[in-house]
């Protein structure tokens, strides 16, 4: 039997007989390798896992931990899914059937509606199939053997003959007595897929089109193994509970209206978080050698065509007429600020320049991908752009993360991880800037002692950059900072500096924003904390409440005192009973709850409720005034009396 | 002789002999009148002096403290301006000359450019044609006559034969052998017109279409006394030292591009200025119970057509398209408080609702009206919208009325006057209402002991107001502060409270902005003091110099004492003369400009510059911050040792 030469990711060759299979390969390189094993790349190409091998050939063995593994996982199931629905309804027409960002889901050409009941029933029907551990078979075909073998099913037929018609070859993949044309690949085995859930039914037309035939669309989700679905399950339970939309409404801290879509209004209490955060970073600008600025929203064409927005960026902004000129809002801050750098002439003496603005910017999104805050049209970045010297890089962006990291990890304590992108295929500028850039960006991470994976050719066409993940509370990850080096607008704009040698040249700018955009870090923070902010952002810190009638003017004695503090308090007299006054309190997220009756007139104390519920009896008003004072100008995460 | 009743504007009525005319009763009535009379009005319309009265008639004399007397004057001294000029260069054809707001012009059609020295030339021959006293007389005549008169006049041809084809009259002026052709009315002696200067000379066309001729047009003022003359020449040099515009750009605080017209860019010192003053109204928003909130600028069309913005100040917005949809860019912040007031049920006990907002707002201005920060396109108002029930307009204007108050009187020290402008002939609601609100705000005017002037009929449609005019100090009047009651727009959008009667009924709303927007206050702010701000908003409030090297390390000293104070200081330590960096740090209108040498290191102490030039010698830092200090925080208008 002749041999064959496999090379491995990590470089390694092994030999084999020509004609092995990737499968074969992964049981033979670790069983639990060959266990996990979903499809294979073979020479750069995704290829089902029983496919012999003939030549030598590089390849990766893909699990679930891969992307690509996950994708081909869901696409399987959806194939699984629309299995158990021929069984069970066999005048039900599969049409297409994708993975997507939440799971997978598949359409049928049905007139039946399907209800939450049959959901449970295919599902049922689903594990019976997997049961039976159905290995699956990959056949190339003819058209017209497609053809005859999809005849009962008009959708599939169109999708053949456009195939053959693109000259594309033509392949199905069957499991048991179930046959589907696909390209492939899929998993070989659909006894993997263990753990899964349909989620919900809705409407769909054939390819999109409301003037086609309207089909049933079974959206589900699936995993390997069950304890990946359970947590899954929970973590969409908690982040429904959790969701800024629903608590932003029910708080009346920010909502939003038809007549200004992706635009959020801030009610007064969810405009004092936003001027919280504000302060915040104005003050750590203050202490970092930032400089403020306020700056117009319209510039005219001629702008965005130097800055290059025209050409890249036009679908995603808000273009106007006036007097016959074109106007756009701006989507981003940079070139006004290249503007006002260049005002006057800078020496490297000067620099670095750092400029931050809190403009509002706006995005022409489609109304489709609106979000909450989290995918807006208008918003304001904590933004600021820093003008330096090449040789200034590396210092400066070790002030950038010290500040970043001051922010997520003392500030807000989260969790993050940090990727470095580098030069990407296309690219702009020469390659000896971009490698003593990537260098620079390196020795800061690593003098900063910041953990980082290198995303190698991810960078933008202008510069390599930085990139912030935060893990929120139910361990989702939301990308938040990012610190971009560019070295092409200021050459767009020749935006220069006169160096030491006293020629000009081409200044380095950072673009950078920490928090992201006020709205979505808002959004993100919401969720994380469950709506129970920290103590210097809650709306309203605390309430005080009444154990009856009497005791109202020693409670505004004591609210008085707060308020001197600079305390955000409310007050609740009502007649109510206590125990109601305190659950409307806690659903109202209000981090410090006070009650005050006989006894802590008496002592001139009060009774303390926090937001994780410990009750701490006749506290001393100046203790409690003095500790919280001090917990919001080091702007804690949590008050501990 | 028959005899005429002439009435006079404060009712009386004289007797005369038919043929009487307006000048001789000027006289009879009293000789300052008679030698002040300008024009007059007639039976409502403005006539000659020397038109004889033939029957019963109403009748004002006219002088310059009226703003007709004030146009009339103006375009009597054009028509002296073309005199001179025709006599000088007889080839020059005089075409139009009206009154302007800074004066009057008059263009010439002549190919020669008139120089600075033509200018002093034909301000001679004018006075030398104002010495002969000249007696000003009309004559109404016929087209052909016209044509005649002004046959070597190829513009007026052109305007007789307008005015002919529209049945217009047709009349001119004659003073000596100068004629004009104009509408009239003029005034009777060229020899009132005592002082006058001709200011500049631009280009120009025939009916400003470039398609037409070039002309040539002069520029001037003109007074009835010499020392009005000089004290406007006088306002004018003092307002040119003072121009906004261009201390914004010499001291780095504010700029405009071409990129944005009409859109302030305010430079890091500018924008301390501008927070300064937002955190200003903040602090006292919350002292006065306003919730501030944040809102989108872009709204969909619909909104506009309900609060009638679409109607009414369509040509005024910025209006762009996305999705097929219509939206605009908000002019006012008004629609977007509505939208919030109707979030939910409002009862009477919750009202006074007002909520303030900074947001930006675009006004569609044509670019050539446009001009520093005193008419812009983008701005930002201190802006809030107060929700009332009817019963609570006086008290809640009484409010208003102290907040502003407190602004002009206490923290600025301007001089102001106050209007209420009552029912328009055109308005909206029932009389009744109106009735009540102008009594409304007449009381609170009143108990809060503040003059006002009435301004009858010149309310807006949709209720009175008030209208804050500041003088400053060098004499010019700027509106400022409005209060506007509203009930128009609560009921275009049903927006309505339950009151006491547990019915519905159409809230009453109050418009108000005291600074007005923060641009426009900015500007008048460095005019009025001339870049001498109050120490409170000065964007480097102190500098400390040098006397030599060897004092840098104490001077670092005081700087970091005075910064550990949140005073906003600079250092000066270069190696120039005390006297040059003290002229420097005064051109930058600092206000304590520190000096430290010898002495002051031994006595812990330092020279003090004040912006009055007043100079302290060995004052003590902590003397000095502890004033400094007090005077930020009670926001004084000047600093004192």
């Amino acid at each position: 039997m002749p041999k064959i030469k496999i090379t491995l990711p990590d470089g390694s060759v092994r030999e084999y007989k020509k004609g092995i299979t990737a499968g074969d390969i992964a049981f033979d390189i670790g069983k639990k390798l060959g266990e996990d094993a979903l499809i294979a790349r073979i020479n750069g190409k995704l290829k089902d896992l029983f496919i012999p091998i003939n030549e030598d050939s590089a390849l990766q063995i893909i699990t679930y931990k891969d992307k690509e593994g996950i994708e081909v996982f869901r696409h399987s199931t959806a194939h699984l899914l629309a299995h158990a629905v021929v069984e069970l309804f066999p005048e039900a027409k599969p049409t297409i059937g994708p993975a997507v960002e939440e799971g997978f889901y598949y359409d049928f050409g049905v007139v039946y509606h399907f209800t939450p009941e049959d959901l449970v029933k295919i599902e049922q029907r689903m594990h019976e199939i997997v049961k039976k551990d159905c290995k699956v078979e990959r056949i190339d075909m003819t058209e017209s053997d497609a053809k005859r073998i999809f005849r009962s099913n008009k959708y599939k037929i169109e999708l053949v003959e456009e195939f053959h018609k693109a000259k594309m070859p033509i392949s199905a993949y069957r499991q048991g007595n179930f046959i589907d044309l696909c390209r492939g690949p899929h998993i070989a085995d659909i006894g993997k897929i263990n753990a899964f859930k349909l989620t919900k039914v809705a409407a769909a037309y054939w390819r999109s089109d409301p003037k086609n035939d309207q089909l049933q669309r079974i959206y589900g989700i699936s995993f390997p193994e069950k304890g990946m679905l359970d947590a899954h399950l929970k973590q969409i339970e908690e982040a429904e509970k959790r969701d800024h939309r629903k608590l932003g409404k029910e708080l009346e801290w920010f909502n939003f209206f038809e007549d200004s879509p992706g635009a959020p209004f801030f009610y007064p209490k969810g405009t004092i978080i936003y001027n919280q955060l504000i302060n915040f970073i104005r003050e750590e600008y203050k202490k970092r050698g930032y400089d403020e600025v306020v700056t117009p929203l319209l510039y005219e064409k001629s702008l965005w065509v130097t800055s290059g927005h025209w050409e890249h960026f036009q679908e995603h902004m808000f273009i106007l007429e006036s007097e016959g000129k074109e106007y756009a809002l701006k989507p981003m801050n940079c070139p006004s600020h290249v503007l006002i750098y260049k005002t006057k002439s800078r020496s490297y003496r000067d620099l670095p320049y750092r400029i931050a603005d809190f403009a509002s910017l706006h995005r022409n999104e489609l109304s489709g991908v609106l979000s909450g805050l989290t995918r807006v049209r208008k918003m304001s970045q904590d933004d600021a752009h820093i003008f330096i010297t090449p040789e200034q890089i590396e210092e400066e962006i070790f002030r950038v993360l010290d500040f970043t990291n001051y922010i997520y990890k003392e500030v807000f304590d989260f969790e993050y991880s940090v990727e470095l992108s580098t030069r990407p295929e296309k690219f702009m500028g020469n390659i000896n800037d971009w490698n003593k850039a990537e260098e620079a960006l390196k020795k800061a991470l690593e003098k900063k002692e910041i953990k980082y994976e290198i995303k190698s050719g991810e960078g933008a066409f202008y510069g390599p950059k930085v990139d912030y993940h935060i893990k929120d509370a139910i361990g989702r990850s939301w990308q938040l900072a990012t610190i971009q080096l560019d070295f092409q607008l200021p050459e767009r704009f020749d935006a220069t500096y006169v160096g030491a040698d006293n020629s000009k040249h081409i200044v380095v700018m950072i673009h950078r924003a920490l928090l992201g955009s006020i709205e979505r870090f808002i959004g993100i923070l919401v969720e994380h904390y469950a709506g129970r902010l920290p103590l210097w952002l809650a709306p309203a810190q605390a309430r005080i409440l009444t154990v009856a009638d009497r005791f109202e003017s020693y409670a505004n004695k004591v609210k008085e005192k707060f308020e001197k503090n600079n305390l955000r308090i409310e007050a609740d007299f009502r007649a109510e009973s206590v125990g109601y006054k305190v659950r409307e309190a806690q659903a109202q997220k209000i981090p410090l709850i006070l009650t005050v009756g006989e006894k802590e007139e008496k002592n001139g104390t009060v009774a303390l409720r926090t937001l994780d519920n410990k009750v701490y009896f006749d506290v001393k008003i100046d203790d409690l005034l003095k500790k919280a004072v001090k917990n919001i100008e080091e702007r804690k995460v949590r008050f501990e009396l």
